[in-house]
């Protein structure tokens, strides 16, 4: 018997529940669905397959949607078993739905649910069906998804404001049960809050329900602490995830960077459910800018590419593309950057098959606004975000020629993955660095100007890191980038957690490890020491009591677990652990100077392969499961065997 | 206090019930959805109005949706009264929906949802909110459609069978509603059927519910006999229709000539609620060539804009076009001239001005599939329909270029009445026309052949009717078409009720009355003989028995009430009665001779103005709530007054 999935038309399963995610954002009682277009699903679909059935044989076709079963020339209804004698058959099955994507489940032995339908809309030539490994029983609905649960009790509970409030032993993203009796239900308010003070600040805290008076229940929210009016009643919280494993494990000698790793670790799961979004409390939608900087820190603690699949469809939604992704440019551009960097982690090229028209059409709303010199401009309404800084984004904007140039060679590399030609992007690629050169580099600065067209010759730390990190900087442009922008005061700093993503990890690429380190035992230490147990939007040490968690002008607008905050596990296990993608094997460059002792345990590629280090100081032991895989120790390559510990000991 | 709507995204309420109706239909206990792309509606708007307010006013906004009311800069959940102090303000209100698609109300004095708001989808500019006469109170969800309803108790009952046979006195659309204990209830089955016989055959009627155990109530669907096994229930049919008024009436010296209008305003009625369906009981999809048709009776009985308009917007779908209305290239085209004869009957340039873009896209992508001289092709995927009849359709096919030509000329008058340049439109016209003369035209035939490219010379009334109707043919061309074709027995005839509507249409105009009356008698005629009470899908007076009821290789497939069946009401009103548009105004030339007495009143433009003749062999009288009207009578123009009998006494 072979695994049976529910099947449906590609990317509608993402498309729906993005959809359920990006209206779920609820503040202080009122809806706040997401600011850009709706990409909707299918609502007619048929999924054909042909059959070369060795016996007479026996199927069901389960669905919620209005449709039938055309098996051969009859026609017959779902939920109704099927007979096929021996032979060749055709079989279709046409479904219509209007409230949620249509789906159909075969159950049967020869002929059933499994990979090899195809799925088409009536609009399109016929691609392969859709299906998730969550979704494998008749008796679900993939609009329902089925979140793994976990209950929790409170571990602390105080009488405070003529209320109590319960804390838990960390953040959930839960349910809350009350048992109590009805009366006391009907018009009780359960206040939540991230931080303690959130949960008593009855006006100003996101989330305060009614729980339903026939079962207790709230709905699912962020939350550590819930305030009740009122005497104590019995209260649990209902976490509610996505399980996805953890694959990797971190302990080193220094107890600060074990917490550190600890805390993101969490953050990045609570982050990570069906897709990855930006925080828990606030706004929960997808963000294609936050979503690229999740890629990396999967691939070093979860590597899941079903969660990057689901995400890099959902963001981009149909073709033909009608406005950049959330509206802001860089965004459309991170997007392919990010189809990039999930083809070369997992290598799926089914899956690079069917986004490819995705990328194409990206490209070609993106061409519409080129200007004669090749540079990406904006159109109204187009938001050029880069960062929360003084940028000069007079003119074509430096920052997002950066982006747009390494896109181009990206798609020349995707194309050449799928067979195709990708010449054109890469004569796209050189004519842009070559323009770029022109035009944006300030010899007398020994910089990238953000904007040649305003006559400002403003030198920004964003544009400047995009272009070592994508490579449009040579060698000698990136030394002079590190001494006139990086290495100099004068240059504002970056300031935005989002940002310092890029930033660390063109520090820690140039090989300033010591600044990356320090940083990370500031930053994110310093968060630590205020006691958190997720790592937050922003943090900025000398804002302290309740104004920490104040954010766009909001009291308790700051989400205290966001996922951009968890990139020390990255930086960590690309630098400081050194594992990289090497070809079809990897590399790791343990920087064991970092380390009194170190036991790390890394994903490397698809399946459950990964590669474990330990090192007490005096000798290295490395053992992975894969095979292609080096060891860069003393400066020499050493050759990893797979399923046999490989062991340096001093000399 | 003004009118209050429901808004929504204009369209939205249309491609929503669109898939309702086009997955409505149902064939012994199967689902079978139409087979082309759905065209969903939007799950994201915002709606948008600057008030500059006299005094404070206070408003409340419900929706199903998710969102909330931003007024000025301060957010509210809906369902909460919001006070507005006097001034200047702009309120949006947003609003997300998965299941459905997203509408608000607004109750209020100064600020309510009557007509002034935009609506933005975040793809395009904004545009005027939609609504509908329909839905005008809060309660309400424009997802639910509310019919009128009116209750039936069989007029005969008959034990048969082991069961009993109930008839209604006319075909409904209804649920029938069986009260007995519930017990009997739970596995009843009720067989409906069109005719006495398919309700009979519990093989092989289309419907068969067993009714809800809590309710006794089925499904709704059409029926005018059931048949429930077992002993006499109580039974009642609730007729569910849309509750369009009739604004014509006809009575004539001739009762046979009563009788065919009487039935064919019944089969209307109940062919027209939502959207112009072709039939009540199958497929109850909408297609393009049949709504054509019904727009042209719908002027002459009921008059009202709003069906047209919902069912052309239905079936035009979202930009951009991605194949042809119902995959039927022809059925792409009349929509278009569909969009030229509501206007023309309507002259609502707001919609027109609504619809333009979509009449652009349609045009657009027709000229995809423009070959080197400018004729219309089909691609993988089209269906170029035209009738079912031999027909050759090789290369270019003849009569798909009459409606083009026909198309342009529309869309240059469309342009034209928007005040934009219909120049090239017309020019694009006027060259096809000329070379559909060069390619098609065969002098030795003196006819129109339907393919050059084949050879075969092949002449078909369809083609030349179509060239005819369009004015494709000039006076010496269509004189030459009445003679070698119309008249030519060795043509083949025409068979489908479908293009007999066409046929009629063009005999009449070439003022073949007699023809046209003879065919009335005997078609429809023929029906009534046999005991019609709505007028079929086809008939054929050789086919006698319960095989009368087979169509498409199925007993009972074929609909017994079927919309373009209708036709005898726009024949006899547009040529009989006489009345046509002229200008802003109407002429009215009554073809006495045809009538021994008449009393017949037609609505004639907007509101509820009508006309009304009254003639009793000897005296005419016409009277008109309209200004503008002329009376065509002995030769002479007579200005009509209104509001004023206008007679003419014989002399």
């Amino acid at each position: 018997m072979t695994d049976r999935y529910w099947l449906w038309y590609p990317g509608d399963l993402e498309l729906y529940h993005r959809m359920e995610q990006d209206f779920s954002r609820v503040e202080r009682g009122y809806g706040w669905p997401a600011f850009w277009k709706s990409e909707g699903f299918r609502n007619r679909v048929v999924f054909r397959r042909r059959y070369a059935l060795e016996q007479e044989t026996e199927f069901t076709v389960y669905s919620r949607a209005v449709g039938h079963v055309l098996a051969g020339d009859k026609k017959y209804p779902f939920g109704q078993r099927i007979v096929c004698p021996k032979g060749e058959v055709s079989i279709s099955i046409h479904a219509a739905r209007i409230d949620a994507f249509p789906c159909v489940y075969v159950e049967g032995d020869a002929v059933c649910s499994d990979q090899g339908w195809t799925a088409e809309d009536y609009a399109r030539p016929p691609v392969p069906a859709g299906w998730s490994r969550y979704f494998t029983r008749p008796d679900q609905d993939p609009a329902r998804w089925e979140y793994s649960e976990e209950t929790y009790l409170p571990v602390k509970t105080q009488r405070i404001d003529g209320g109590v409030l319960y804390e838990f032993e960390t953040e959930l993203t839960a349910v809350l049960h009350v048992r109590c009796g009805r009366e006391r239900l009907a018009g009780m308010t359960v206040c939540c809050g991230e931080s303690r003070e959130e949960a008593l600040d009855r006006e100003h805290c996101y989330y305060s329900w009614t729980p339903d008076p026939d079962t207790g229940r709230t709905p699912r929210c962020a939350l550590r602490f819930a305030f009740i009016p009122g005497g104590e009643v019995e209260l649990t919280a209902i976490h509610q995830y996505v399980d996805i494993p953890v694959r990797a494990r971190f302990r080193c000698g220094d107890p600060l960077l074990n917490q550190i790793w600890s805390v993101a670790e969490h953050t990045f799961r609570l982050c990570t459910g069906i897709f990855f979004i930006d925080g828990v409390k606030r706004d929960k939608w997808l963000w294609s800018g936050d979503a690229y900087q999740s890629l990396f820190v999967n691939q070093y603690l979860l590597a899941d590419p079903d969660v990057e699949q689901r995400t890099l469809l959902a963001l981009r939604g149909n073709d033909p593309m009608t406005g950049h992704i959330n509206t802001i440019m860089d965004y459309s551009l991170l997007w392919l950057l990010g189809v990039k960097e999930h083809f070369d982690a997992c290598g799926d090229r089914m899956f690079l098959e069917f986004i490819w028209p995705k990328v194409c059409s990206l490209l070609e709303f993106c061409r519409e606004r080129l200007d004669a010199k090749g540079f990406l401009t904006a159109r109204k309404g187009d938001w050029v975000f880069i960062d929360w800084a003084e940028l000069d984004k007079e003119g074509p904007f430096g920052a997002e020629q950066m982006l747009l140039c390494a896109c181009w060679g990206a798609a020349a590399e995707l194309a050449e993955s799928l067979s195709r030609d990708g010449g054109a992007y890469r004569a796209r690629r050189d004519a842009l660095t070559a323009r770029i050169n022109e035009h944006f580099w300030d010899e007398e600065l020994g910089a990238y100007v953000d904007s040649f067209t305003s006559g400002r010759r403003h030198v920004s730390r964003q544009t400047n890191l995009l272009a070592v990190r994508f490579g449009v900087a040579d060698d000698g442009r990136r030394e002079k980038i590190l001494r006139n922008v990086i290495d100099n005061q004068a240059v504002p700093p970056i300031t935005t957690p989002y940002f310092q993503f890029f930033e660390l990890d063109v520090l820690a690429a140039c090989g300033r490890l010591d600044q990356v380190l320090d940083r990370l035992r500031s930053y994110w230490g310093g968060m630590l020491e205020r006691g958190a147990v997720t790592f937050w939007e922003e943090f900025d040490p000398a804002v302290t009591g309740t104004a920490q968690y104040d954010m766009y002008g909001d009291r308790f607008g700051k989400s205290l677990c966001h996922a951009w905050a968890a990139s020390p596990i990255y930086l960590l296990g690309r630098y400081f652990v050194g594992l990289r993608r090497e070809g079809a094997g990897f590399v790791i460059e343990p920087r064991l100077e970092y380390f009194p002792a170190l036991d790390c345990t890394l994903p490397v590629g698809g399946a459950d392969d990964f590669v474990h280090l330990t090192w007490d100081g005096r000798s290295l032991t490395v053992y992975t499961t894969r095979t292609g895989g080096v060891l860069l120790a003393g400066k020499k390559r050493h050759e990893l065997p797979s399923g046999t510990p490989y062991v340096i000991a001093p000399e």
